[in-house]
């Protein structure tokens, strides 16, 4: 008797700065890991498919799985700004070189991961920020917006305000503050010129590297950046209430900027609060394998 | 006898968004003008010399001087971004086609054309803002620190506190005002997405052409406009009041927003602006004689 041959599924979560591919088997064990560049097709359609490829690869190559093509596996991928119709419409059309490809955004398998295919909300707070609630089949986004102009409460806006500040202080607006020294000190910068120098067109990559600088003044005591930490917070504390208003049985917050934030959040956000049972590439490949019941 | 051959000057104002060039008679008067592309070698160094040499040549041939090459001319450049010693070393060094050049900043250049080579000080209020002093062979700068992170009180600073407003609420944090309404139909968007989807990535200039809205806005009453302008104001204010305690027998304010900004300053910062006697590139001009009296 013919024994049947397993199918494979891949499940890869692309974001701004990088690919996070995982191969699972039957029962969502994981397989392998692989992780390649940036997936956000904002950022370039073929740096996005070229990043998706090569992490799918690696996470083959890492499981040790034997004559496993990428035509033989069913992927799900979550990208981050396929929320915009254009970029959706534009991934979808791609000439993918897997057997089926299923595809959402960032924010609906991070949640599908999180809860485990339930029901939920998952709050992201990494370089950028947003919330995100799945709830009797209804998907809601709050946030979201990107940098400079939102993601309030992100790693980039927190790194922003602090250079904002330190900008002002030279210009002899504000007083400058323990936060104002440790910022020109990390961009070993010794004066406003070679600030403004460094600081000139970067991005929100470069300036969520500058926000564990502003947690530390915080709670090193200085006024102003404890300012900055409590209106990023404030902005993440209305986030949640307006996902919790909308009945989601469980609600989680991830993101590297998570374990900075969370202290700083009210005590009736914090008791909400659960820890996400799965990584979003998992629930990537739950995705896949739901869109995948509903289509046979 | 032979006649001395007159010596012809060309003043350039080489800026973010475009390259100004006059070439004037021994005595100042403009004999020709030309304008090209940007000027500001931060955003590359062969488009700002390109832009260059391109507004010298429109500006020779606008004068219908016959038989005056580039090397025959004399070149003052005032230009953005060379506050920064990198770019002005990278400029310093191009092997120009001028008999000579003399590289300066975009600041100091519209201070001694708006004071006809005089002491004094200029705010800068366009695409980005900053303040200069020149008293004394002194000079001196206040804010000119660039988009997002400083230019308050700027055009693309006014764009994008409205922007961020619109956005919050859109979250729901703020309720929407008449700004809000306007900005949706400037940038002929239906909802929240197709606007995410269109300040995407978006630089200086493009912000600075929502600042009217935000002023229409304040204008007609709309009190969150209001603020941001009042904010705004009150940096240019400080800026003001900087360079007045620096001894400046003179200050004028310039750059494309002063019509809209100029009306919200304080009184007594108002009563103390001049209007410039002659535009940056001809300061442009008075920067190059005067070296070249110097160099002699």
């Amino acid at each position: 008797m013919l024994k049947h041959k397993q199918q494979y599924f891949l499940g890869i979560d692309g974001g701004g700065s990088k690919c996070k591919a995982v191969v699972v088997s039957d029962d969502n064990v994981i397989l392998g890991t692989g992780i390649s560049g940036p997936g956000n097709p904002l950022h370039g359609f073929e740096q996005a498919t070229g990043s998706i490829i090569a992490s799918a690869l690696l996470a083959i190559e890492d499981s040790g799985l034997k004559g496993i093509a990428l035509n033989d596996v069913i992927v799900g991928v979550g990208l981050a700004g396929v929320n915009l119709p254009v970029l959706f419409d534009q991934m979808s059309a791609w000439q993918h070189p897997f057997k089926q490809l299923f595809l959402a955004t960032d924010l609906f398998i991070a949640c599908l991961g999180a809860h485990q295919g339930g029901d939920g909300a998952v709050m992201i707070t990494g370089t950028g920020s947003c919330g995100f609630s799945y709830v009797d089949g209804h998907q809601f986004i709050i946030g979201a917006h990107g940098f400079p102009h939102g993601d309030k409460g992100s790693g980039a806006w927190f790194g922003l305000q602090a250079a904002k500040h330190v900008l002002l202080s030279i210009d002899g607006i504000l007083a400058p503050t323990i936060m104002t020294h440790r910022l020109l000190q990390v961009l070993n910068c010794k004066d406003d010129l070679a600030l403004v120098e460094v600081i000139a067109g970067k991005s929100a990559t470069f300036y969520a590297q500058l926000a564990n600088l502003v947690f530390d003044a915080a709670e090193q005591g200085d006024e102003v950046a404890n300012n900055i930490v409590d209106e990023g917070a404030s902005y993440i504390n209305h986030m949640a209430k307006t996902l919790l208003s909308r009945n989601v049985p469980r609600m989680s917050m991830i993101g590297g900027l998570t374990p900075r934030l969370k202290p700083w959040l009210s005590e009736e956000v914090r008791s909400k609060l659960s820890e996400p049972l799965s990584p979003p590439e998992i629930g990537s490949v739950l995705f896949a394998r739901e869109q995948l019941a509903l289509s046979i």
